[in-house]
C-alpha cells in the first residue's frame, strides 16, 4: 500500500464532543423534531475526526467542511464579502444546531432542491441579513462513511448582543418550506465557559 | 449513549478490493493522469464498509452513492427511463474509473461547476447515449470523515460486445472541459473470473 492510499486524518472534519467538560457551557437544549440526544453539560469542538466517543462523554458527533451545493457565483461573492469565520474573540454565544433532512428531501433532483431552498426559502438570502454579527461553520455528515444520526451539524457564534437577532433568523428559517422537510432537529445553545 | 446515536454501517456504502482474489479479473490497468495505485490481479466490490485493508490485499477503497450533484428532474427523469443497475448477468466487463478533480474545481460555485459539467461539456447527455448497454454504480469519497485518495468511485458494468461503445464514451469524456479539472485518474479494465 502507497503512502497516498493510506488513510490519514481530513484536515476538513470536525468532531464535536457531548460531556462534563468543554469549552462550550450548555445553556440549553432542545429537541425541535425527532428523537432526543443526551442532555451534556459542556461542548468541545475538536478540529480533526475522532473514532471513538472519549471515556466519559456522553456523545460525539463528526461532520466535514466540504463545497458549496447550492450557492451560485454571484452568492458566494455577496457572502464572502460580508462573512467572518468563527472563533471571533467576541463570540461567547454560540448555538449547536443538528438536523437531518428527510428521504424525500434526498429523493429531489439538484433544480428542485435548489428551488425549495433559495426560491421558496429564500435560506442564503436571510443568513446574508445576519451577516456580519452570525458566523457560521456548516459541517456535512451524510456522506461519512459510517452512518451518522444527522446529515448537517451547523455551529454558529455571536456575541452576547445578538441573541435575539440570531433567534429572529433560526425563527425566519424554520418557517420556510425548506424546513419542512427537517425529521430531526436539535438546538444547544452555548456560553463561552 | 442512545441507539440512535451508534454508528452502523451506512447501506449507501461500497467497498473495493484489490488483491489476488475476487469475483473480478483486472485485464488491464493505466493510469491516466497523477499517481499510480498498486496493481491488483483481481478485484471484489463489497457491500457495505470495511475499516481496515483486508490482510493480503494491495489496496481497499471506499465510497457512498450520494444524492444528485448536478442532475435536473427533467434528466433524471429521462435517465430512470433508460439505465440499468449494475449486475446483469450479461455484465461480464466492467470499468473500474478512480477519479480525483482538483481543488480549482471544488472552489467553484454549484451553478459554475454544472455550468462546466452539462451546458460546456455534455456530462449527463454522453452518458445517456450509450444507455442502458452500460450501467453505473456512482461512489462518492470526498466528505468521508478519514481523507479518501480519490473523490470519486465509479463502477461501470457492460456485456462483451459493448466494449468498443464503452471506451468511445469514456473518450468523449474525456475530452470535455470537465476532465480538465482531473488531477487523478486511474481506469482498471475487469472482467469476470
Amino acid at each position: 500500500m502507497t503512502n497516498s492510499m493510506m488513510n490519514s486524518d481530513n484536515p476538513r472534519a470536525f468532531s464535536f464532543i457531548g460531556g462534563t467538560s468543554g469549552t462550550w457551557t450548555v445553556a440549553s437544549q432542545r429537541t425541535v423534531s425527532g428523537d432526543p440526544i443526551g442532555e451534556a453539560s459542556s461542548v468541545e469542538m475538536s478540529p480533526g475526526l475522532l473514532a471513538d466517543v472519549p471515556a466519559g462523554a456522553l456523545w460525539m458527533l463528526r461532520g466535514v467542511a466540504t463545497n458549496d451545493r447550492y450557492t451560485t457565483s454571484a452568492e458566494k461573492a455577496a457572502l464572502l464579502k460580508r462573512q467572518k469565520p468563527v472563533g471571533r474573540a467576541s463570540s461567547s454565544r454560540a448555538a449547536l444546531i443538528l438536523l437531518r433532512k428527510s428521504p424525500a428531501w434526498w429523493a429531489l433532483a439538484q433544480d428542485e432542491r435548489r428551488d425549495i431552498l433559495e426560491e421558496h426559502s429564500h435560506h442564503i438570502a436571510i443568513g446574508m441579513r445576519y451577516l456580519p454579527a452570525v458566523a457560521r461553520r456548516l459541517l456535512h455528515c451524510r456522506d461519512f462513511g459510517t452512518a451518522e444520526p444527522f446529515d448537517f451539524i451547523g455551529f454558529l457564534d455571536y456575541a452576547p448582543g445578538d441573541d435575539d437577532a440570531f433567534d429572529e433568523m433560526l425563527g425566519q428559517l424554520r418557517a420556510t418550506r425548506e424546513w419542512s422537510f427537517m425529521e430531526r432537529e436539535i438546538d444547544i445553545r452555548l456560553e463561552k465557559a
